[in-house]
């Protein structure tokens, strides 16, 4: 293989397959990323068996060809070359790549290409697109209810369940649960329920461009983001997902109204001063106020909030840190949380947007 | 103690004795900040006990008095505060801190203020000011040849040295020293030489703000620098330097001149590829040109640089990691390299400019 090609063009390539070597793995050659020509163009690739990453980028192929380099040498170099061509060489016989600036190169010992796996692209079985903008807020606005414990990969997931043009996202750990519908405009597939990895949506989030459209190919068992020139292959998570609509309550005693960043800033101080152990927060919503309270050791938090009240007063306790959570993503100005008990879930909805929520279950609190 | 303040004023302020704060000593008081009224303003002090730093920030004191809040505690809960003014509020009896801001308070417990250890500010025996960015660019251009060996306490520090108006600020670990002098103008006192240690001068660097003029106070084992209204008092490091003088090259057998980005970029390329244990760089100088060379099981570097030669053709061998760090702070577009030998010191020097000098030990290439 002998490619030309700019110091920009690969550094960019480089960065966005990094994320899905993999250094710990026994198998040594995850550790690298592969080089492979096409016309024009080389094509890098990197997988943990788990995701796969692959970025094009332009290049005058001198030589067609194959080789493996070490993610952690190639990437360092490329980050510190001059702003010269660069020509990347390899030796078949010998093992090694030259990369070559100016008067100067550098020889990085390779990997041999053919222990690379395969990482073919799915062929799909359904495709449609997604504007990347849209795709992002979903995944940002459910994903951090996903488990993440390995003996139940399910919780692992992320739910994304097609029926007619409707969309809905649905992620739970068992202690608390973010759904989010969308409409689908145009979709002309079959329905389809798949579950995807919590961990290939993350790296999802951090390859999707503003402005882009995001080709989703889905098989029976690996489902494949195309956003420009970076395609990313993960494959799906088997078993079934919880029935969770049952789980929804459907009627409250008692709903608030307020602003979310009230809350939200409330809740971030409060978890300063929760046990480590039992991060418990404390809401006691009575005549149209809400007082936030926590403590630990270190001290204690007791905030008031004006809210808007219909219905009963209550006190319930949530986890602080899975309220957070929450209150970081529901992206409105104004938000609603809907109680029937202090110890039945609370239901945590945008104000003016019936097509996101969330849910928590509560902390039962010990007298004190 | 209750005071009145602004989050902004308290919040700085924290942030900049933070950095003296000792969150692993045992004991356990180190790890608090130190709240202490005085009129229309507070002082905050922290302290490892080697260095500590105080700030004031304005406030409105309402009742007198002093406290010590847990900085973890304090600091992150300040941060997070909203744009209200903040009552502080100390209740001896119960040793329990209320920060009131709106409708809403957090009670921090404090640590007993009698337990805080006293750090009186040095009374000056010489006093004298320095431009703030000089100080810095001072600092920077030797502080990096210090060494981290706590059995050779002289070698952790940077000597001041000051004869009549001359100012001469010396570092080395016995592999490599910097230099710099610096004419002091209006330098009225009495001839100084003072190790500082170089943990307080990293410090240091971080306090100084633009455009400012630091005052610098010393007496027999402490060391005061005043900026704005910060305060960094340090011990001292008792011993004497070692006479640096004699082990500068006077004369040498090869001048080269070149670009310093040239050889600071092919230094960094090169460091990705030398050993571990052994991170040898080896420069190459005949006929006007530099070859910088690097291998380890990983690959090899070969960089050819254009430069500007006076005197015998000499290979030289250097620690890669130290070469980069004289490159770093050197200052200057073009740089000369001095040498006598393949086993004396190099002397790196920037053109156009006499008053700065790094020293480097050369590494004894094995056979090949």
């Amino acid at each position: 293989m002998k490619i030309l090609t700019r110091k920009e063009n690969l550094n960019n390539a480089i960065q966005q397959v990094q994320r899905a070597v993999s250094l710990k793995n026994p198998l040594p050659i995850l550790a690298g990323i592969k080089f492979e020509t096409r016309e024009n163009q080389v094509l890098l690739t990197a997988t943990d068996l788990d995701i796969g990453i692959r970025c094009s980028f332009p290049a005058e192929v001198i030589k067609e060809g194959t080789t493996v380099l070490p993610a952690r040498y190639i990437s360092e170099l490329v980050k510190r070359l001059p702003d010269l061509p660069v020509y990347i060489e390899s030796d078949p016989d010998s093992g090694s790549v030259k990369i070559q600036y100016g008067k100067s190169e550098t020889r990085i010992n390779g990997y041999p290409p053919e222990e690379f796996p395969e990482l073919p692209l799915p062929e799909g079985i359904y495709t449609f697109t997604l504007p990347g903008d849209l795709l992002k807020e979903i995944i940002r606005q459910v994903v951090f209810a996903t488990g993440n414990e390995e003996s139940r990969p399910v919780f692992m997931g992320v739910l994304f369940e097609i029926n007619g043009s409707e969309l809905q996202v649905v992620a739970t750990d068992t202690y608390r649960l973010a759904w989010r519908r969308v409409i689908l405009e145009n979709y002309k597939e079959n329905d389809i329920s798949l579950i995807i990895p919590g961990k290939t949506l993350n790296e999802l989030l951090r390859i999707i461009g503003s402005n882009e459209q995001i080709e989703v190919t889905v098989t029976q068992n690996q489902i494949l983001f195309v956003s420009g020139n970076v395609w990313l292959i993960s494959r799906l998570i088997e078993g079934s997902f919880p029935k969770y609509k049952q789980v929804i309550p459907q009627d409250h005693i008692l709903m608030v109204r307020l602003k979310t960043k009230d809350l939200l800033d409330a809740t971030e101080r409060a978890s300063l001063l929760v046990q480590e152990k039992s991060p418990v927060i404390k809401l006691n919503i009575a005549e149209n106020k809400l007082i936030v309270s926590a403590y630990s050791e270190a001290g204690r938090v007791h905030e008031e909030l004006d809210v808007y009240q219909e219905g009963e007063n209550l006190q319930i306790a949530f986890n602080a840190h899975y309220l957070g959570d929450v209150l970081k993503v529901i992206g409105s100005e104004e938000m609603t949380i809907e109680l029937s008990g202090p110890l039945s879930p609370g239901v945590i909805k945008p104000v003016g947007n019936d097509e996101y929520l969330s849910l928590l279950l509560p902390v039962r609190l010990r007298e004190e």
